[in-house]
C-alpha cells in the first residue's frame, strides 16, 4: 500500500521512520511546508535504508493536484497543521484516498469538512493515534461500564516542561465522566509519557498504564488504522470504530 | 434477594461479611462442615450488625432439603469443597434456586453435575470469582486479539510462604496462550496479591494491574455474579458470560 | 525483654498481636482508657496463643506507679493518646523504663516534658514508627542531597474516605522542602495505604515507594526502635537517630 | 574543565551531547577507533551549537601523547573499549589527567593497570556510571543493612532483543547477597530499561525503582563524576567512594 505523508515536524518523522521500515507500505512521499530538503529522499535523511522512493515536497512549489496525479497513493497520512485539509482534502476524495488525519485539534470547518469528504472517501480523524491510548480509553470506559460506582482516578507524568494538563488525560476524563480534579498531573525530569487510570474497589484496585517510549509510536498507530482502513467503504471513522470489531469477534 | 451460604472458611467468612453489609441481598443462613459456632449468627460471630438472619449449620446435624424448604433461598454461593456440590446440587436445582460456585478446582463428575444441573436452574461456576481478575482477563485478552504479535509477561508477586504459581496468573497464561517462562513470581514478606500483564510494543507499553487488598473481594465479586445472574435463565454461565453483555452495550 | 503497652485501640491491638508473636520480647500488660475487657488476656482476645501474661488494665481503675512496681517492664510503648505521657512519663522515667511513643501529635508541654524526662531515660517519639516510611524519608533526603536541582513530586494513595493530605506525605515533603503542590493525593475505594516518590532526572527516573499492608508495621516498627533503644544511653531521640548508625557502619 | 572523550559509540555520542550541552565542561576533542567524521566537529555531527571545540579524532592517525599536549585536558572520560586503558593510561598518568573509565569489563591486566596509573592521578572506574543505579545500590544494601531478613527480589525490564540478565541486575544481586532465582527478568517491546528492588516485609513493602529514559543518562554520570573528582587527590576510586561523602554530610 502507498502512503503520502503530510507534515515532517517531530512527529512527522516519527511516522516517516516506522512507514519506511514496514514491508507492507511504501512511503512515496512526503509533503511539507518548508522547503528544506525539498527533492531529497526521507529515508536518507532518517538514515533508513529503504526502497520506498519518500521523496520530499514542499507546499510552496508543488501542486497536490500534479503530485497526487504523478504520484498515486492509497492512503494519505496527515500530521501536519490544522489547516492542511483544506489543502488537500478534496483532492485526495475525488481520487478516493483514504485519508488519515492525527491533527490534534480541528474547529468547525474543518470538522465540517470530513463530513463532506467522508461520502467520498474513507475519513479517518483521530487526535490521538496511538494504538496504546486509544486501547486504554476503550478498556477504561468498559471497566466503568461494568462498576458505575468505582472510583477513579487518573495520574498523568511528563517531563517538567510540558505545561498544562495533557490532552489525553483530558481525554480520559471526558471518557470516563471524571471531573478535572480526579487528574493529578506529575512534572518531573524528562519523562516522556506515562497515563495511570486508577480503578479502587473496597477490597481491590485495577490500573490500567499506558507508556510512551517515544513518537515511533504515532507511526505505528497510523500504519494500525491504514491496515484496518484498507478494506472500509466511504464513511467517517474515529479509533473507537477501528477497536470495536476487535471487541465483537472476540465476544 | 435471599441468599445461602456453602462453607464458611477464611473465603467463606469474608464473603459473608460482605453478603451481610449489602442492602440488596439478605443472608438468609450458612452451611458448614463443622460444628463450631452451630446455631449462632454470622453476623455476631463477624461483629457486624445486619438485619440478615444468617443462621450457621452443620452438615453433620442438617438434611439439605429440609434446610432449602424451611429456609428458601434464591441463590447458593458455594466457597467450600470440590464435593459439596454433589450434597446440595440436585436438591437446589428442583427448586429452581440459583448457583454460584467458586471453587477452585471441580473434576470431571464435578463438571458433568454441573452441566446437568444447568438445565433445571442459571448454574454459574468460576474458579476465581473477583470482578478485578476476570476483568484483567477479559481486556488483556481483547488486546491480544487487537495486536496478536505483541510481546506479552506476567509479573505476579504474593507473600513469602505461597509455593508455586498463582492459579490466577496460570490462567492468564492460558488465556493469552503464554508460556509458562513468561510467567514471573516474586514471593517477599506480606503482599497479598498482586498480578500484573505487561504488554511490550516497540515504542510503547501497556500495563494491566490487579492488586488484592483483602478476601472480601470474594463477595464483592459473588454478589456481582448474582445481580448479572438475576434474570438469566437456566443454562451453564462463567464469568466471561456475565461480563460479554457490558461489551455489547458499549459497543 | 518486656514491654508495657499504652493503647489498646486498632494501632494498639495491631501492636499488641506483633509483640505477642515476638520470640525476643513479652507483653506484659496493656494499658487502655476503657475497662472494656479489663483482666482478660489480649492474647486471648487476639485469638493467638502466646506465653506472654498480656493482662489488660483500665487507666479507670489502676495506679500507673502499682502497676510499674508489681508487673516491671523494660520499655513502655504508647499508642494512645497525646496526653497520656503525663500520666506514665515521671513514674517510668524514675524507674528508668525506656519510653517509645508513636504518638502523631505532640504539643508544647508534651515536647518540653519528653525532653524532661530523657535527662533520666532513653526517650523515643516518632509520629510515624514504621520502618518503611522512615527508611523512605531518610533514602529521600540522600538522594536529594546528591542532586539538589531533580525535581520531586510525591503521590499518595488512600482509601476513599481519608480526607486532607496524608500526614506522611506532608512529612515527606517537609523533609525534601517541597511544595504542598508536589503531592498528588488519589482517594480511591480500599487502598490501605501508598507513598511514591518521584525523582525525576533528565535521562532516568528513581522511585521510591512505600506500601502499607496492614497496621501491624506499626508493631514491627515500634519493635525495631526497642530493639535498637536497648543498648542506648538517656537521651532523646527520633528514628533517624536509629537510623543512622546503620548508614555510618554502612559506610 | 576541559574534557578528552575517547569512544564515539551509541553511549560516546550520547556522552558528548551532554558535555556539549553543560557550560561548566568543554569538549576539546573526542578520540575514536574508526576515521569515519575524522577532524570534524561533534557538536556539528550531533547538531548541537556549542563553543567547545570538540575535533574528532581517530587512534589510527594521531599520537596520543601529541594530542594530550596539543590539546591539553583535565579530564579523559573512557567509554570506548577494554584495552583502550593500555593505549592512554600512562599518558594521562604522567600528566596528572584524572582517568574517568565507564567500561563494562575490565580484566586483570587492566585492573592491575588501574591501580598503577592511580598513584600518579585521581583515576575512576564503574561498568554503570548512571547516577540513578549506583544511587539504587546504595539506598538498597543500606536496607538490606538495617533489615537483614527482609526478603528481597528483583524486576528488571528490557526491549525483547536483549538476551541474558541486564549486568545491572547482576551487579544488585552481587550487592545484597541475593540467588540469580530472585532475579526477574521481563523482554517486552521497546522498554528501555526499568530496574525495581522489592523489600517484602510482613506488614509493608518498600519498592525502590530506576527507569532510563536515554543514554544521555552516562554522560549526566560520568559528569557527575567529574564534578566530585575536581578536587580529589590521587587514588583509585568507585562510585561509591563518590557518593559516601553525601552520606555523611548527611548524617
Amino acid at each position: 500500500m502507498k502512503i503520502g505523508l503530510i507534515g515532517f515536524g517531530k512527529a512527522g518523522k516519527a511516522v516517516a521512520n516506522v512507514i519506511l521500515q514496514h514491508k507492507d507500505f511504501s512511503l512515496e512521499w512526503v509533503l511539507r511546508s518548508s522547503r528544506i530538503m525539498e527533492k531529497s529522499s526521507a529515508g536518507e535523511f532518517l538514515g533508513i535504508s529503504s526502497p520506498d522512493p519518500g521523496l520530499i515536497y514542499s507546499q510552496q512549489t508543488i501542486d497536490i493536484e500534479k503530485l497526487l496525479d504523478d504520484h498515486p497513493v492509497d492512503f494519505i497520512i496527515d500530521f501536519s497543521a490544522t489547516t492542511s485539509i483544506h489543502m488537500y482534502g478534496r483532492a485526495a476524495a475525488e481520487r478516493e484516498i483514504k485519508i488519515i488525519s492525527a491533527i490534534s485539534h480541528y474547529g468547525e470547518s474543518e470538522k465540517k469538512l470530513l463530513t463532506d469528504l467522508s461520502v467520498q472517501t474513507a475519513t479517518f480523524w483521530s487526535p490521538n493515534i496511538t494504538l496504546g491510548v486509544n486501547y486504554l480509553l476503550f478498556a477504561a470506559s468498559l471497566l466503568k461500564n461494568i462498576a458505575p460506582g468505582v472510583d477513579i482516578e487518573v495520574v498523568e507524568e511528563h517531563f517538567k516542561a510540558k505545561s498544562g494538563i495533557s490532552g489525553t488525560a483530558v481525554k480520559i476524563a471526558e471518557t470516563l465522566d471524571l471531573e478535572t480534579e480526579s487528574i493529578n498531573s506529575v512534572r518531573a525530569g524528562g519523562i516522556v509519557g506515562k497515563h495511570e487510570v486508577i480503578f479502587g474497589f473496597p477490597y481491590q484496585t485495577v490500573r490500567l498504564v499506558h507508556e510512551s517510549i517515544s513518537r515511533e509510536a504515532f507511526g505505528s498507530g497510523a500504519l494500525f488504522v491504514a491496515q484496518n482502513l484498507k478494506d472500509k467503504k466511504r464513511g467517517l471513522y474515529n479509533f473507537e470504530d477501528i477497536l470495536r470489531p476487535y471487541f465483537f469477534s472476540e465476544a
